[in-house]
């Protein structure tokens, strides 16, 4: 006991980059708990130095002392005895300069920034092996869930097979709306606007870009390979019809938008090989099972359900974005790092992003899936007829057939579930139906994706 | 990369205590991820020895060599370069004198065994200081699911004021059984043994005992205060009729034997208190709501949901058994002591479990819940009087009342489902409805637990 007492003397210099809605609740933790993180670390952390755009404003509800500000980062690094820089600014240009500064400076780096990481992080992982100093990033995926930590070492024994993650709270909480509320998708993003779920420009988000920059980082780390964000096939919600949403309910289905990356299939049947595997990464609204525990993830909340080739199914569940579940993942980063034990483990497991092959791909064509399909039909049993010979052409078989009376002259939506089939197969399939004189504008299609058993 | 090859020749030598189901799995991930876990790991791990209790038996399915067995636990633990023990045994008596041995003889530890660490945690951590080795105990929990990793390292940040877990796979196996298809108890429970989910004498896990051990490890990890498991206060499923399970169906609620470690109410809302929390601490059956994803975890897979009071709630779900998943979660625990960073992270991050001062539990009676009873009435409007007078009596309000028709002069389920009320009051309450002479037999009494909205 006398030898924590004596080492909770010494202190942890931090320095923190942007002192917004993230940074205020870094701020209102170490301030808050500072005698329980005391206790943990057997020593203090102690906020030294605060750079922000203008330091004239008040910052972190006044939490800071002023004279802690700056707005010139040459003065910031080099505050004495800071050994920990957090960079809760987000965005890239100029805090990609800081964050290679800090690094350049051998310090280690906290940051909540997926963006910087997905675009630079082999840049920046590269760098900071240079220095000996670790980038801490629990906070860039999934908010507070440990999911990074949960994949670099409680994981560590598995190949993983399979990430399938609900990644965008703002598209979640949406396609919540659409589910239980009936809302159209512009009612519903509306009402995530007001709700402050959602940004005024909420294109990043309801396009899937926000989830794939995430899978991005996510399916590096679970798959050892260096994947460019621009390599996710990706798809939004915003095209979404509530009609969709309903005949999926009926169905036994619930709509989600998963980031999904895995083993093409015929290599995650041989776990143990060395070579390296094939991936899948895209991002799509897709049908789930309704009674998976995945299915039940509503709202803002974000999940990501991982296939192990040894443990099979695990899946984490929590807050993907807000003031205080990150403030809660950089603050575990920070005593992580301070601890000298996450830039160690950096070093022994050899998890430097920079140093991985870049990712393979499958070919997309390849991918099978079962999927649902909506054609708007002018004449019901002529387009079964035809659609089913369309079908059969490509070699996909209907698994199930969904179609309600309606008022007689009107379209009338057919709703076809197709048993297990090639993606390049639907797509020219659904070209032909497109183009058939008693179908309506462009079907709809879905992905129905069926979670590994496991 | 050079560096990486230099250090791939060097080795890691690991002694194996137990080659049944556990140990089986640890030596097949170890051969068939050899290469996978030498690039990680920038050193290969080498299996030294092994005890058993019969070395002229085979073991480990053939796959280690007869030369590396032994009975002898002396010429074991002298193995030349064995850094780290594995025990794979299960169990106390012998077992406890092993790790024992194997940390005085400064071995690192990893061990599966929550019965051992749950009773004598305490001083093995107390000896592991001593020695400056670390005890990883990933697998001795939840299986599979990297929970201790997430809980010292990814939610370090947060104060925790609930966890609340499905830990014991057999049980939910059994009451996802008699929910999904109606099955008895006792048929449900047959069925687990013939499924081999359940042990013969299956005591231990239906007592709910089992989850009352890990749930003081876990306990004992979140909020920092040694819980014995005899103070646990524990109710089995064995005596849940279905027709309780069916009333909580009806009323939108799925049955858990949930394991609960809880900061009493009235100190959750000061998290920031540096005194020590009184925790309430329990394993019983209840109803949850069915639409929460802890919910639908159904059959073997285990879950506990956390709540942290920054991050709010999470949720970690996975297999809480069987060969591969423990496999994952010891030899996840092996890399992590291998790579040097885990014995680092337990002495920097004060995580060793004998320095905690002992639990201040809360009074039972001071819980308040919301409750589901039962009462068998012969006389269904004299009933109603006379329950909801007791009722009034000890200040319990009733929330809503489910009453089915049956043929004439049968005894008539009653079910009534209370508004938040105090343990104290119901246990009175229920005396007091027992003795009603139109009631037959004991009322049946489930907590209703509203998992925290976070």
């Amino acid at each position: 006991v006398s030898v924590q007492l004596t080492k909770s003397t010494e202190k942890i210099g931090v320095g923190l980059i942007g002192c917004g809605t993230v940074g205020t609740g870094v701020v209102r933790l170490l301030q808050e708990q500072a005698e329980y993180y005391a206790k943990r670390l057997g020593r203090r952390l102690e906020l030294r130095r605060v750079l922000v755009r203008d330091p004239s404003k008040p910052r972190c509800n006044g939490m800071v002392d002023r004279a802690l500000l700056t707005d010139d980062f040459e003065s910031f690094i080099e505050t004495p005895d800071m050994l920990i820089v957090v960079e809760a600014a987000g965005g890239r240009g100029l805090v990609s300069g800081y964050v290679r500064g800090a690094l350049d400076a051998a310090k280690h780096v906290v940051t909540a920034n997926k963006s910087l990481l997905a675009a630079e992080g082999a840049e920046l992982f590269a760098l900071a092996r240079k220095r000996n100093v670790a980038i801490a990033f629990e906070a860039s995926c999934a908010g507070g869930i440990p999911i990074i930590t949960a994949l670099l070492f409680g994981l560590a024994a598995n190949r993983i097979e399979g990430l399938y993650g609900i990644l965008n709270g703002t598209c979640n909480y949406i396609l919540t709306e659409m589910t239980q509320r009936r809302k159209t998708y512009a009612d519903a993003l509306a009402e995530a606007q007001d709700e402050g779920f959602a940004e005024a420009d909420p294109a990043l988000d309801v396009s899937g870009c926000d989830a794939a920059e995430k899978l991005s980082i996510l399916a590096s780390l679970a798959f050892g390979a260096a994947v460019e964000t621009a390599t996710v096939a990706c798809e939004g919600i915003d095209r979404l019809d509530l009609s969709d949403i309903q005949f999926g309910a009926e169905l036994g289905y619930e709509i989600k938008l998963l980031a999904i990356a895995e083993r093409s299939q015929d290599q995650s049947r041989s776990p143990a090989t060395t070579q390296q595997a094939k991936l899948s990464l895209r991002v799509h609204p897709c049908f789930i099972r309704g009674d998976l525990p995945l299915a039940q993830v509503h709202g803002p909340f974000n999940a990501l359900a991982v296939y192990g080739h040894a443990l099979g199914h695990s899946m984490y569940v929590g807050r993907g974005a807000g003031q205080m579940p990150t403030a809660s993942a950089v603050v575990a980063d920070l005593l992580n790092v301070a601890s000298g034990w996450y830039p160690r483990a950096f070093s022994e497991m050899n998890v430097w992003l920079d140093q991985q092959p870049p990712a393979v791909l499958s070919d997309p064509d390849d991918l099978t899936s079962r999927f649902y399909l909506r054609i708007s039909a002018r004449d019901v049993p002529g387009v079964v007829a035809k659609v089913s010979a369309i079908l059969g052409q490509e070699g996909i078989s209907m698994g199930a057939l969904l179609q309600h009376e309606v008022a007689a002259g009107q379209f009338v939506p057919v709703v076809i579930v197709t048993h297990e089939a090639r993606q390049g197969a639907v797509t020219r399939a659904m070209k032909k139906i497109e183009n058939l004189d008693v179908v309506d504008g462009s079907p709809v299609c879905l992905r129905i994706v069926d979670l590994p058993a496991g």
